[in-house]
């Protein structure tokens, strides 16, 4: 039988059966699940989508072929298959193997993808490319059924489905993406699902017919089939993709390779976009993180035969202070209610939907609509909380803008993992936030170093009754219980002559730390909890340093100095490129911002005015 | 016979009958022609909404039941019958009515809208603040098949559907949008339209059941005539919106005040969402503008009887020598391609797309589509130009930095109406591209000060073979034909000892009249054509000034500033807050943001030093 580990390119499966990619991927599986356990990284939809890539790579021939994930953290399997196996051990770590299809990486990987919902546009630009070039190889998208929440989607599908071009779209519908599905769109799937009439059955009968029949024969029962399949979809449903002028063959059993390789065979002999409408099951053969998909979603390292994480879990961190605060604050102020893109959980608000479910909005992954939709909300005399991440606010740049700041609307935003995230990398880091939201008229930017400066802000942004951007790092946070402070803005901690520290939120850690590398000298800190709009006159001879978990150019250092030009300010912040995933303290070391390399930068700067 | 003067507020429509409200109909146009004749302004697509703006005040209960037009330039019949009348006479212009729904002009204005697609968001916004107050009234988003081509009208579909929540959309089809529209669900629209089967021919035999009929039949009837719409819609395929959760009435047609006033009882009757398809003319009764619909979508003042326009077209616009210089760049390098969002007439492709079809794209209003399209182009081979106006990039920050700068892809950004655009105002003021394309890894910005700096900025791009963005005004620009420059990084025109102004492409002509204003010192001008990235070590006693139009915070200024703590830097640039219409003389001196103003501020400041 074949091994896992033989296999070094897709060349390697072109000559396996159906056996031999069965036990394929039963080992594949128990690969993921080893190298997972021990590194951390996304697991469940990466079990969900064993058979179809492996029936991707037999029927098709990257990297001329070309496929494009969406959401690119369900191509660990893919890279499995395209020689990378040994980067697992590796995965997600400082210099180690990325946790998205990188193009620096392999030459399989041809588009990257990190934000949900891109993967169609791409795929029809290179199809589109292909074209003009008279070429005639495949496009492939692989895109979930909670991708497909997201508008960009159909803007893609709308021009696809017009352009009768080339190309194979595989919805890969786990009936759940992250938080389960809400929309009409997702119910429209779950008719499909419950249609009970999956392709592998037809394609039983389709073998039958092929044993008893002349190859002219074969092909005439396929095309009659086919018909078939479109009209018992079209009978139970399955009319969305048809309108907008796609083939549609499915539903078809994702777990079944034998079912992938006919379907994609099929999709292939077409000359016109194809929709695949493939059923899984997120965790798949992996019976603990089937049970829980979510929670294996992308969980940290843990142990494979009971599935607990192997690393404590921290006692308090933002996200579950936030959420906690959200839920307090709706038992006081009837006008507050709550809204997530498809991260219920991540977020923190499931105390608050499961308190006040009226009051509560998951619209999928959908954060254009998430923000207009609060703006909304808001003129319509509620208080909204939009929990989103700081990259993902990124996709809701312009509602933010014109449908909250422009009205001035009482809408709060609670920016998560805002600054370096770790693993996740280039695409999740949410270096950006302060450079967009600064320059928005009306919007209030808050920084809280802590979970108590959490609650205190959120109460403060609360009664600002105008927009308001919190934004705060992923994981831990310190936290008092029954402490309920105030919100103080920007406020001077310690006093120094000789240096003082601007330190935005959570870098106050880090300016402490600051403060004892530079006990030679008197250094003063200020915690900048306010980073827009402020008014810090900077006077004296003293050395001004700032220091943020964001983005230098547009930063909250960048507009201190052009507001401050008579006073010498050292900012430290990220330079101006995508920063590479690993560990915080790896990466600050590596860009010179951890305590350290920032007190001694500050030590040559002093002695050199010395 | 009703007047149209003699209509104050929506409350005078309650009482008029049919022929009342033909003729007002009619009225409404000649008023509309007439005033926006003078003025310029939005007028095809309010020809086009008249009897639907009618019929909606006649029906419903403004501003209890709320109304939400999308991309609120058709809005002008909604003012017309609210109270602003006279306002017309000062339409767009300088402290004159907005060409947008304000909520401080009038209590009927409940929504902000400039940029497209946001109206379905917001209304259920409203919709879902009103179930949790317990309310009871009606909400009403108005959206053209233009807008509905915009990925976040599907996020909000998808939304609104599923939850059940009364409220009505109507979509006023006019089959065309700005530019033709392009895309599947276009084609689904054109296949409803052709059906024929009317609502107002339904409801001719509606009226002719209630005569013959007892009360309790008339209902029944009606309940049968709707599923009988229902049931033919679907069979013309009209199952896109059913299958998305909406009760579908239509098509109806939307130039009859009455079937519309029949079709919004029928929808206020229903306890959930409901769409309206309302079949329109684009220009309708005013026959110049109906042949030509394109062209008055915003014209500027024109004689209404020959449809010319008053003043003379300027010689050349940054649009046109941008267009041009695409189709030139398009014969000379197979791999240029050329994407729009709908607006290839106004960002000036129109060439390129005849002499180009196949290389042309134009995507209908999905700018964040567009931009991750012309990321996959690129990573297919081709050499993306894609045009878009930098109030709707900001649709796509997303996608720009992720998809096109994270990967390094050349894709050069034509960012059309940059920096302050006039008449269209806050919504549409091109002042932030700067500040959020600045912060952005692997992004290089151009700012050419005339059309022979634009042509060259683009073979500049070109051979970059990165992302590049092209920033450029509205309106005119100087252009030399047969001069063919080569791009030159922010050079140093003239040398002075007193002061060095920095001025920002077409800034430089505001620099010119400056020098002039400051005969007393020595004055140099620096043209600055890159505002990113760029190396400009300031130094020495002189005065340094920077002016762009663009925003202050996140500006050219601000980073120079930040790059510059050793110098004093005077920064002109827009302050923090959304600028409102008018001449660009006339808001320039408000802000004190014009030759004169900045030089006495110069001459101020110098004289305090001194």
């Amino acid at each position: 039988m074949v091994k896992l580990s033989d296999i070094k390119s897709p060349k390697d499966l072109k000559q396996l059966n159906t056996d031999d990619l069965n036990s394929l991927s039963d080992q594949i599986r128990e690969f993921l699940i080893d190298k997972v356990s021990k590194t951390g990284g996304h697991l469940a939809s990466n079990l969900g989508i064993v058979e179809i890539t492996l029936a991707m790579h037999k029927v098709f021939n990257s990297p001329i072929d070309k496929f494009i994930f969406d959401v690119g953290h369900q191509s660990y399997v893919h890279k499995i298959l395209t020689g990378r196996q040994e980067g697992f051990d590796h995965l997600r770590q400082y210099k180690g193997m990325s946790g998205f299809p990188k193009v620096k990486e392999s030459k399989h990987d041809c588009f990257e993808t990190g934000h949900s919902t891109t993967s169609l546009s791409a795929a029809f630009g290179m199809a589109k490319a292909r074209d003009l070039k008279g070429e005639n190889n495949n496009i492939v998208a692989v895109i979930g059924d909670g991708a497909l929440t997201g508008g960009m989607a159909y803007e893609a599908l709308n021009n696809i489905g017009a352009s009768k071009t080339k190309m194979i779209i595989i919805l890969n519908d786990n009936g759940m993406s992250i938080s389960p599905n809400i929309g009409s769109v997702s119910n429209h799937l779950v008719n499909l699902r419950t249609s009970k009439k999956y392709i592998n059955t037809k394609t039983k009968i389709n073998r039958r017919l092929g044993k008893s029949k002349t190859g002219q024969s074969i092909h005439r029962a396929l095309h009659n089939i086919k018909e078939n399949i479109k009209y018992s979809v079209i009978e139970e449903g399955g009319v969305l993709f048809e309108e907008l002028g796609f083939t549609y063959l499915g539903p078809v059993d994702g777990h079944s390779v034998e079912s992938m390789i006919e379907v994609l065979e099929r999709a292939k002999s077409l000359n016109k976009p194809v929709i695949i409408h493939a059923i899984t099951q997120k965790g798949k053969g992996y019976i603990i993180a089937e049970k829980a998909p979510n929670k294996f979603h992308g969980p940290s390292a843990f142990d494979p035969d009971t599935g607990l994480a192997i690393s404590k879990k921290p006692e308090h961190t933002f996200s579950q202070v936030m959420g906690d605060k959200a839920l307090e604050m709706g038992k006081e102020h009837k006008d507050i209610v709550a809204i997530t893109a498809a991260m219920t959980e991540a977020t923190g608000l499931y105390p608050f939907a499961q308190n006040f479910p009226n009051r509560f909005f998951d619209v999928g992954i959908a954060e254009q609509h998430a923000v207009t939709f609060a703006a909304g909300l808001a003129r319509g005399g509620m208080h909204p909380i939009v929990a989103i991440y700081s990259s993902f606010l990124q996709r809701s740049y312009d509602q933010v803008m014109m449908d909250v700041c422009l009205q001035n609307l009482p809408v709060i935003f609670a920016i998560d993992r805002a600054g370096f995230v770790g693993a996740d990398g280039e695409t999740h880091n949410g270096m950006f936030d302060i450079s967009y939201l600064s320059a928005m008229p009306n919007m209030t930017i808050l920084c809280p170093a802590d979970g108590n400066d959490l609650q205190a802000a959120m109460d403060y942004a609360y009664e600002l009754n105008s927009p308001v951007a919190i934004r705060y790092p992923r994981g831990a946070c310190k936290f008092k219980s029954g402490l309920h402070k105030t919100f103080v803005e920007n406020e001077l901690i310690c006093n120094g002559s000789d240096i003082e520290i601007l330190a935005v939120g959570p870098c106050i850690d880090d300016a402490m730390l600051i403060k004892d590398y530079l006990d030679d000298y008197s250094v003063g800190i200020r915690k900048i909890t306010k980073a827009m709009p402020f008014d810090l006159q900077l006077e004296g001879n003293k050395l001004y340093v700032s220091i943020e978990d964001g983005s230098l150019v547009g930063g909250f250092g960048q507009i201190l100095k052009a507001n401050n030009n008579n006073v010498e300010i050292l900012s430290f912040a990220w330079p101006r490129k995508f920063i590479e995933h690993g560990s915080n303290d790896q990466i600050k070391q590596e860009y010179k911002l951890d305590a350290k390399s920032i007190a001694e930068r500050i030590k040559a700067e002093l002695e050199r005015k010395a």
